[in-house]
């Protein structure tokens, strides 16, 4: 047998800290070794996610406390909040240059300085890092991944967004001026701090959109459509909250270029994905739902006629904590250590 | 004391019959005389609704026992399936033709025997009907109603379309041929019957689109805009169906026309309802959410900037059961026996 | 018309604050006159529940700014947290003491300081009115009530414990040391605070007991069962949290005593309730379900065999934020003021 | 690699069918040959159950058409309705003596002829074969199962019982006539047939017990309780459904023999479990939570102090698809093919 790689997770007692950790556990290479919360310091994993109860799992510690030299990490997930997250990594990397990082916040996804601080208000704290940093989108950027030390795992809204719509710009199959992503998301993309929005009376029984208009996530669009296109794109985006713990569906309006009917749109998908392990293109006119995705690390796309002739209405489905963060993140790491890509995400979806 | 109506239910075994017995036990001018049901015939009240357990009503039967002409009903609550509604209403009103009758069905909704013909495959049974039919959606056909012996009730869908789109088509304020509305619903719009996409385990914890490009709604909205327009308007539309019991919301994406802002469009719906009751326009750049109309016959209309310039995201949310069916119908049955529109109707959201 | 009394309501920023003001605004004799609320005060209250948007309703205010003696208030409904109600009541009654006050918290509903002391571990601050307090389960202390300046409303889980129970211990009729009530709450019956075991993802699909064996609402139940059967009772109490919003059920396990079977006691209850417009028993062997009592002040109350010879299994429902908080505490201020008791209760149950 | 066995899921159109699909697809050992569907043959799977559509998977037959002699299956799962079983494995193993059937219906789970009788109302079909059907509760009667060509899976809501009754009861540590069962169950216990009562609207945003004082499932605990305690034993034992897809949660009151306090049944329970895989007992005074062993087949058992000295509260919380069903299914599998016992059942529960 292998010998494993020493894995840590940091920020283990959020939504997507868990979610690594179910798949890490089944991981035939990894084990973790490491398991970091700045609350939940000196806590075991089981009182904060009691499904671990029956599993070993390292007690929880506080990053401060680490010596990233001595822990020695062949690889880290980094689940931190926001702003947290850049100075983390950058003394991580500074004094554990050999580790490889798969960040899951939105701070090394801007590529670019001044859009960063412009959508987030203030210079970025590791600009070095900023620029080595790769966007980890598989199966659009699997090349650049394969030799980087510090992946930005993308959102899981942009994700969803990204699957379908890249293939269709890149290859010029669309207007972009007149894209329109109508999001829908389960309540576990919020994350798990206690916010009164989020409570179970306030969200059960009910639907809603939000941030409309203005939602962090457009910065993440914005620069991976424009680099698909060569140009820039702007699309129209509106996230909505769904009383359901996982899954995003995104519903995207879009006009084929050219006279390309909706049944071209669909081939060039079925043909870029064909060989993809996570993504799988449904039949032309069929359309997925969030349910069949649920607990794994697939993508389902459909593609169908709108009645306008010409236009397209193409439908995305993943589970925002595994293919939209933690399994994402697993296939990265897979991806950055030479290991087969599919190794320790092959869980069939759970429905119902 | 006034006098009270005879209020028949026909088809009160449904969940849109349920609603109607429900308000209608609170309405001061209205006596439940008469509730129907083919399959239930005989039963009561209570136990197809418990819920009215506490309460005296009359015995289902079956309609075909009925002696319309005896049974002298002011007005007639129609809530029976597509097609058999026709020939109940022709029968209905050649018997007892001072009865007033409000169709929650979609039988009556379309004018034109040609579109009826092309969505339901078959020719009207009852022509004469159709074309004396009032479509029934008051804040925009309130006159005609006042005088209508037979209102078409209009569909959930489109009620929550209309009502923020007509106006603004009506007065020329937005682009006619890229109006996109993508329509999320709970689940008692699928109705009653027992069909296993309906299941409880088939449909919680997920999300999913159907109808893509063929909803039967479509005809009812290529109406009413076009009416509203006076040319023809076809909207791309894409219905949704959220796990929740209740609520429609839907996300609009629209443009303005020669310069028109979002904040034109707010301001032209806010003058438009002003005066309206059941229909209540938030302050710009608020949106609203279906919780908060649960069980009152309202409508909430938000308006927001779509960061695209010019483009505008109209949301409209109301209760399907509610607006979008039998408070509408109780709302029609006010307009057309001269008592207040708003008697029976008051009853506040139910939130949490 | 009659004249209005002046209705104050404390803590309006919570569940049942808000579930007061919508019964009030369709209650004849109250008009609202006062909301309170700390952390929003300032606020209007459709910033806290936009689903009174389309209603005129005092902004709200924080309680140390008021003069109660100005305010003069005819009814204070009181719905603050645990310990600061005792305090706001009794500055309240002292300035003002024609106010009648309906307070929903713990606070006044132990008669016995010592039992108090214990429970909630330190001294009751205003131990006179402790004892002036009537315990508000309108069905049991009625004729008390009426002559109330200070009513405690019950719990929402003993209410629901109590209206079955009652009446078979003060007839005598069930063996008092073995009764297990098994209990299943809705999650509005935790309040609006933000904590996190609340959040949607915490709570949706999955089901879970909490507080087994140190439930504070035992007090309660000990006090008033201990009352009706004018000796100690002590019960086996269980509460557990379903993913819904509103609504308790209670499964009660009971036997009869001197040979009494199921069916005795079914026959008990109806007669006890006969005459209530609040509390419906069920035919023998129906049950009840959460659902059809939803948003109504409704309590349903079923009896059936278990297979145990001499065992029956008592099964009661009622929403928690109406029979088992607001609406119960409307109740209480229409005996206190004399008004018909059913007067702006009579909202029929919302299903689906 | 070692070679992989033949596997059929006869009725793998239901939930119980699809849950075998999915864990077998993952079982280095299983390799799924057969899929059989009445009403569906002919069909793919990823038309029944589009999560499948990624995967390979043989065309659903009807059992009609089968030669089970040429079929030649290593293992048969059969997932089927009631009575149409005994015939189809009377059939199956008539023609295929070598196969090994596990019944995951409830046909073979009564050993005496006369129980059968009396509870289904008719004489069983296959009366050999009811004497040779061994009870497959892996953790109790596993030397049996290691023996068995064909084993009759326990019920899921009776697993949840057993699990931490029979310990209790072989050792003499609990009061055999007043042990009660509050048993809660989510919705896919219901299974898949399209009944009006499960509907999502009908079960949404509500609570209630069902099949009072008389449920099929009490032969199956009547009879294994009977067995550990060597006399007769019968318990009171209600129902609930919740509002989620998956998870029983049994409540259960018991009383400690002989002095013996709830740690003492804590303590029974913790040594009893030691060393199995698949049932994990928390530590005193903690709870499980359904959501906790959502998609895995661990059973939580939990034990606390009720307030009433010499009671205790324990309490047990299974994902009835899986060890209450499918996943019980394949770990007898693997017991009565010589296979490690966890193989293919190593998934780590799904929260949120």
């Amino acid at each position: 047998m292998a010998t494993k790689a020493k894995i840590g997770v940091l920020g283990a007692s959020g939504y997507t800290g868990a979610e690594l950790v179910r798949m890490l556990l089944r991981h035939p290479r990894a084990q973790v070794v490491l398991l970091s919360a700045e609350r939940n310091a000196g806590k075991a994993m089981r009182e904060i996610f009691p499904q671990f109860s029956p599993f070993e799992l390292p007690t929880l510690v506080g990053i401060e406390e680490l010596d990233w030299a001595q822990a020695a990490l062949d690889v880290a997930f980094c689940a931190l909040p926001h702003a947290t997250t850049q100075k983390v990594v950058q003394e991580l990397l500074a004094k554990a240059p050999a580790t490889k990082v798969v960040d899951l916040s939105a701070d090394f996804r801007l590529h670019d300085p001044a859009a960063y601080a412009k959508w987030y208000s203030h210079e970025h704290h590791a600009p070095e890092l900023q620029k080595e940093a790769v966007y980890g989108l598989t199966e659009i950027h699997r090349r650049e991944i394969r030799k980087a030390r510090l992946v930005a795992n993308p959102g899981c809204y942009t994700s969803c967004a990204q699957l379908p719509l890249i293939p269709l710009i890149k290859n010029k199959a669309i207007e972009l001026d007149e894209i329109v992503v109508d999001a829908k998301s389960g309540m576990t993309g919020a994350g798990r701090a206690a916010k009164g929005a989020m409570l179970f009376s306030e969200v059960s029984e009910g639907f809603q959109a939000y941030g409309v208009g203005h939602h962090r996530h457009m910065a993440e669009l914005d620069q991976e459509f424009s680099l698909a296109a060569g140009r820039e794109v702007i699309v129209t985006f509106t996230p909505h909250l769904v009383p359901m713990n996982r899954g995003i569906l995104s519903t995207i309006y879009v006009r084929g270029r050219r006279g390309r009917m909706p049944q071209d749109l669909h081939a060039l998908l079925l043909k870029f994905y064909m060989n993809e392990p996570f993504v799988h293109v449904l039949r032309f006119g069929e359309t997925p739902q969030t349910r069949h995705v649920r607990g794994s690390n697939m993508t389902f796309i459909g593609v169908a006629n709108d009645r306008i002739p010409g236009r397209a209405i193409v439908i995305s489905a993943l589970d925002n904590l595994v293919k939209g963060a933690s399994g994402q993140a697993i296939q990265n790491m897979n991806v950055m250590m030479g290991w087969p890509e599919v190794m320790g995400l092959q869980q069939v979806a759970l429905f119902p």
